[in-house]
């Protein structure tokens, strides 16, 4: 596939600079660049890298001086960037049929244009949309639905009675719909809450490799439209999670707490249960959040804090070997 | 399905308050519920939210006053709850058969009523116990034992070699019996110790979604009668977790550890190898165990000490602000 | 499966003490030992233990004064018991021959002695080495080379366009080449960069159950020879792992991290994104690094640093409560 600066340029809604003719067939990074490749430069201080590079053509930042090399000025590259590998993304938009080998319960729907793979078992009852791809050995109970355009790939579980939205795509090992896990002491054993409530999964989901989101135990566990789940996170029965917000990998989010929208929580970050995190908040790595963050706040630290605070703190903590010997010179004077 | 309010009454050892031909469908967390819905009152200040709700019958604790609607009062609502989810959940009981693409070994034996899903795959010398129920794609190697009643979901892995006991629940994506995490350096190279242990998974142990508990180097890894263990939890090699203990999402115990009876480890906790946590301990969320912990004890914090003591130290941490201002105050007036 | 003393002694390059006739047939550890079985001696305060156990023949510490049983001394016994314990393992090698309903694409190719187990799917356009064996139900996409001898266990998933080494053990559940996290804010919503890199597993790396390895955005995510990582573990989008490391249980490497060679990353512990790790470091449990470390170094706590520095600000951090009512003491003092 060969793509025109011109092509490109129009493409990105960019600011092109060179002979428009010039092509190029493939997309890469700065040190892997060949010389038919388009490069990127998202940050000013990788400039010399790209010019010295074997890039034909850079996507530049819009305030970045000209280069040498034909380039396309952006607002934002790493936009521009996104478009660009899309085009040279292979998609599985031409993969079609139902393999022979696939189980597929009785009383379903099926879109126009799925993919059903090898060794992949769907229950009874289940809906599958338009263009819905699922991968070999998935796996789908009974009683779920899948919107149109959703991507699920092998060995993913889906519980019984789950909703999945639109253009969600859920990655390999992904569990949604596992009991929550509930228990009661009685007589001097756990005994379990059986956990009959649902999931429900909405338009334009992500969720990464061997993640888990579990059903509640009564009511529902929401993820909301355009939220995107890392690898290995937890979400916890109950759990609502709001709109187009960010879990980092190995985050988890216990039972019953609400997470508002456009919220990032960073990798290896705990949210306890109950506990409602405010809109367009930022848990950054490793915290732990043990109360309720209102809407707009950075918390870092175990257990979590607003992040200057914590900075501060954990200053103060690198120095108190010098305090404790200062103080200790004060408290001979003071004898 | 219809219940009168006798019956449930009965099935739970409540105390009736109304109509006892009363009847409910259906059961429900108190937001949703409908009007033919029993819902709970599981705290008394949630008594208020119940009795404005749709709900049809309340079940309530003892000591609270009667309720305007219909009602059942008993000594644990959430016992009643559970008894009475049994009820209203699907069962996987009348699941039988063994489907035709199944993969069953040689020499093994299997109970009745047992069922089999599409694409699972047996080793030799499986001892399948009485209504055992192995889900779609679940893989089970040679000389496993399984007892009666245990619940396969799919995506399980488990190794050769392991006993599984009765009435067991291992959710999707579950590994038992992967190799023990041990190396030697030789020669400067990581050089693999064999791990020929087994695991021994204990009657009524529910193990959910992607966990992992690797098998004993030499010896066993054995997870007692009972106990519970949440999504994404790590279980090394040669750990022994006693009985009717809780692990919950994504805590881990490293390498021969023991766990007493009773224990609690809450989420994203992590015990290093070789400690000993004694029964009915708590280990608080995000706690890191670095020692032993006796019987009856409540630890937090990194490293895990005494609960109290680790509030108290953390609310001082919250205070080194003010510490270091009046501190240098005094190193003022001390010059 | 009988040994005498004579050969295991020449296997292991031990000095021999005893009948060089007399003979094992099982290896077990101290507490478990059968008459007939050799166990090893890995700690001199386990030596009393040893002699007073079922064991017919020890395996001891060169330093150590002999034992009354049977008995091979040698440098290090566990790279002894390493050797033992692969002579009374099971192996896979006998295990050749592709079952009828493994599913594999076209324009690959098979080495000799391959297995591929039941409900295996692999693409198309893959390169099998010579002896590979491929458990039930693993899912290998198109355009993926596996080197000779290696291991690849039930439900693992490697996606398109990966590279696989020699002897490398993938374990049950494990994601290799899921898409890098990665995202960029356009109009309000989080819009995907399609993340078209590879990963590159090299020889002798072992990965253990339900661990992720995401693919690079663009480039190579890389996990070097000889390397060891444990289940649960989160490797990123361009991660560049060196030689013969360990990452212990629910570690976790972001996005474009580095990591030298021989370095230890113990359990729970997190590496932040563009880290870099110098070879031979060790980052201790549950540690988070959160800036490049050097070559050599021992890390530890939250954000990580210098061990010893680390161990001296958690002392005094105990020993606030102290340091407070001290100061309340001269505080008054001074007023």
């Amino acid at each position: 596939m060969k793509k025109t600066l011109k092509e490109l340029s129009s493409l990105i809604s960019g600011e092109l600079s060179g002979d428009p003719k010039v092509t190029v067939s493939g997309i890469s990074n700065i040190s892997d660049a060949g010389a038919e490749d388009i490069t990127f430069v998202l940050d000013p201080k990788f400039l010399r890298d790209a010019e010295s590079s074997k890039a034909k053509v850079l996507i530049l930042p819009k305030h970045l001086s000209t280069s040498t090399k034909p380039s396309i000025k952006v607002e934002n590259p790493r936009i521009a960037m996104s478009i660009i590998l899309e085009l040279f993304q292979k998609s599985l938009k031409g993969l079609i049929g139902i393999h022979k080998s696939a189980v597929i319960g009785a009383s379903g729907k099926k879109g126009k244009e799925i993919y059903v793979g090898a060794y992949a078992v769907i229950g009874d009852r289940v809906k599958i949309g338009n263009r819905v791809k699922i991968l070999p050995t998935a796996v789908i109970g009974n009683d779920v639905t899948i919107g149109d355009d959703t991507i699920i790939h092998p060995h993913v579980s889906i519980y019984d009675n789950i909703i999945i939205g639109k253009k969600v795509i859920l990655h390999s090992g992904v569990v949604i719909g596992c009991d929550g896990f509930g228990f009661v002491q009685d007589n001097g054993k756990r005994r379990k809450i059986p956990q009959v409530g649902t999931v429900i999964i909405e338009d334009e989901v992500e969720v990464q490799a061997n993640s888990c989101i579990d059903r509640a135990t009564m009511g529902k566990t929401i993820i909301k439209k355009g939220t995107k789940i890392d690898n290995l996170v937890q979400v916890a029965h109950n759990v609502i999670l709001g709109e187009n917000s960010i879990l980092a990998a190995q985050s988890g989010i216990a039972g019953s707490a609400t997470v508002g929208n456009n919220v990032i929580i960073a990798g290896q970050s705990g949210v306890t249960d109950h506990a409602n995190i405010g809109d367009n908040s930022i848990i950054l790595g490793r915290s732990g959040v043990t109360h309720n963050i209102p809407s707009d706040t950075i918390v870092s630290g175990f257990p979590a804090q607003e992040h200057k605070k914590n900075l501060h703190i954990e200053a103060l903590i690198r120095i108190l070997p010098s305090l404790f010997k200062r103080f200790e010179k004060i408290e001979k004077t003071n004898k």
